[in-house]
C-alpha cells in the first residue's frame, strides 16, 4: 500500500474493496475502477488533461439544477443512455422499442382527459395524435397511464424556458377501456440539445452537431406490464441518421401527415394547416 | 445509425468522431468511450444503476464550490490521481518523489519570511520545519517558491470552516540563497478526507475508512525546475498502509522529533512540547 505505481494501483484500489458487503457494488466498482485506469494507461493521460477532466465534470455539474439535467446529456452523447436501454429492454419483435429517456421528463405535469390539449399555449402548428395501448396477444389495455412531453415549434422544451413554471407540451393522459386514446397536441421538429454548456463545447470540439430528429416522448406504464419508454419519430427528418443522441429506431418512425385549413379530429375546424399522427403501442408483459 | 444495440452503439459514436480537428481530443476520447462502454456492457448496467450514477455525479457536482472539490476527492479516492501523478513524473531516484496534489490546495496564501510561523492561529502543538532545496547535483537552489498547507490538530483544513476567510496553516516561503528554508507551523496529525459528501458515502458503501496518514503538503516551484508536487508523511502514523488516497511513498516518510517544553531552533522557548522536522527536497531538472 506504498509506492503505488501505475502498475499496481489498480490492484491496491480494489484490495481497498475487500471489506465491502454489497457483492453487486463491489461487482460494478471493480469493473469502473478497472475501466478507469486502463483508460488513463492507454491514453498516458497527463495531468493537465486530468485538470481539464476535473473542471469540465465540474462545470457539468454546476449547470446541472432540477431543470437541467446536463449529466444525462452527456450520457446520452456519449452512447451510453441507448447502450443502457438496449441491454435492458430485449423483448418480443412484436413490443413496441425503448428507447433513450432523456433529460427533460418532469414528475407531476398535469392530468389531461382524452381529446384535450396538451399545448398549454406552446407554439406550434396543431397536431392531432391518436392510436392504441395492447399487450402483445392483441388485449386492448385500458387505462395505461400515457405521460407525453415534446418540445415547441422553436426546440425548446417548457422547462427551458427561465421564469415560467407553466407545464406546456407536456401531460398525462389514461388510455380508455379499449385500449384507445387521442389528444391534442402541437408538430414535432427537429431541434438541437441545450449545447450552451460543457456538453455543447465537447460536441462542438469534437466536430458533432447538436441535433436531434423531432420526435413525441411517451413514457406508458400499466400493471401487469414492463413501463415502456420511448419516442415517435417523424418520418423526413433531416437528422433521423444523424441523432446526437444515438436514439432512433426504425419502427418508432411515423408519418405526421399535413392537412389543409378545415375540419379537424376533434369535430372542430382549424383556420391554419394541420397534422395527424397514428401510432399503436405494444407493451410486453411484466416480467 | 439508426436501430443501434449493446454490440454497435460504441463504433457508431466513435463513427461520429471522424470530423474532430484535435487530434489529441479524438484518441483520448476514443478510448473513454470504449472503456465506458466496456465498464456497462461488462456489468450489465441496469437503468436504476445508471440513475444512481446520474444520482451520484449530480451529488458530487453540487457539493463541489470554490472551497470543496469533490471531483478531485473522488478521482483521489479511487485512485485515478496517483496513477495520473505516476505515470508523469518519472524521476531520477535521487530527486524527491511527487505524489497527489489533494483538493485543498488554495491559490494565493500569504507569503512570508523565512522563520514565520505559517500556522497563523490554527490549532496544534507547534512545529519547526526546516531543510534544504537543492537539484539533483547538488546546487543549492535559491528563491524556490514553496507552497506549504496543512490540516489542524482537529483534522481540518482552514477551508473546511465555514465563514472564515483567514489563510491558517497555509503560506508561501521562498528558501534563501543557500538553499535553505526554515519555517514554524503546527504538528501534522492523521485526518479523515471530508466524508459527510456523496464521496464519503460511497467509501462507507465499500467498507473503506477516510482517513489520511499526518502529512505536510509542499509545492515547490523553480526555474529550470520540474515543479514538486508532493507531500512530507509523517512516520509511525498508524495510516501510512491504509491511505485514502493512496499516495504514501517510502522516501517521504520522516520523523517528527518530539522536545519537551524549553528553547526552540527560533532562538525562542516554548512552554509546551514542540516538534522539529528536518527534510531535503531534490529537484528535477526542467525537461
Amino acid at each position: 500500500m506504498r509506492n503505488l505505481n501505475e502498475d499496481t494501483i489498480t490492484q491496491a484500489v480494489l484490495a481497498r474493496h475487500a471489506n465491502a458487503t454489497d457483492a453487486r457494488l463491489k461487482t460494478v466498482m471493480t469493473s469502473l475502477v478497472q475501466h478507469l485506469h486502463e483508460f488513463a494507461r492507454e491514453v498516458k493521460l497527463t495531468e493537465e488533461e486530468w485538470v481539464a477532466g476535473i473542471e469540465f465534470l465540474t462545470a457539468v455539474g454546476h449547470i446541472t439544477d432540477d431543470k437541467r439535467q446536463e449529466f444525462i446529456l452527456l450520457s446520452d452523447t456519449l452512447g451510453l443512455s441507448t447502450l443502457v436501454t438496449a441491454m435492458n429492454h430485449r423483448k418480443p419483435d412484436a413490443c413496441t422499442e425503448a428507447t433513450v429517456f432523456g433529460p427533460f421528463f418532469v414528475e407531476g405535469a398535469p392530468g389531461y382527459e382524452l381529446g384535450d390539449d396538451i399545448a398549454n399555449g406552446a407554439k406550434g402548428d396543431p397536431c392531432f395524435v391518436r392510436g392504441t395501448v395492447r399487450g402483445v396477444d392483441g388485449t386492448p389495455i385500458g387505462g395505461a397511464v400515457m405521460e407525453v412531453w415534446q418540445a415547441d415549434a422553436e426546440g425548446f422544451y417548457d422547462v427551458q424556458y427561465a421564469g415560467d413554471e407553466a407545464h406546456r407540451g407536456r401531460g398525462r393522459i389514461i388510455s380508455a377501456p379499449d385500449g384507445s386514446f387521442h389528444f391534442r397536441s402541437i408538430l414535432a421538429e427537429a431541434y438541437p440539445i441545450p449545447h450552451d454548456g460543457p456538453v455543447g463545447r465537447m460536441l462542438s470540439a469534437l466536430g458533432r452537431h447538436p441535433w436531434r430528429p423531432a420526435h413525441l416522448h411517451f413514457m406508458i406504464k400499466a400493471e401487469g406490464y414492463e413501463t415502456l419508454v420511448t419516442h415517435v419519430f417523424r418520418d423526413g427528418d433531416q437528422y433521423l441518421d444523424s441523432d446526437a443522441v444515438f436514439g432512433v429506431r426504425s419502427s418508432l418512425i411515423a408519418q405526421w401527415v399535413r392537412h389543409e385549413p378545415g375540419p379537424t379530429p376533434d369535430g372542430g375546424a382549424s383556420s391554419q394547416p394541420f397534422y395527424t399522427l397514428d401510432f399503436d403501442f405494444v407493451l410486453n408483459p411484466a416480467a
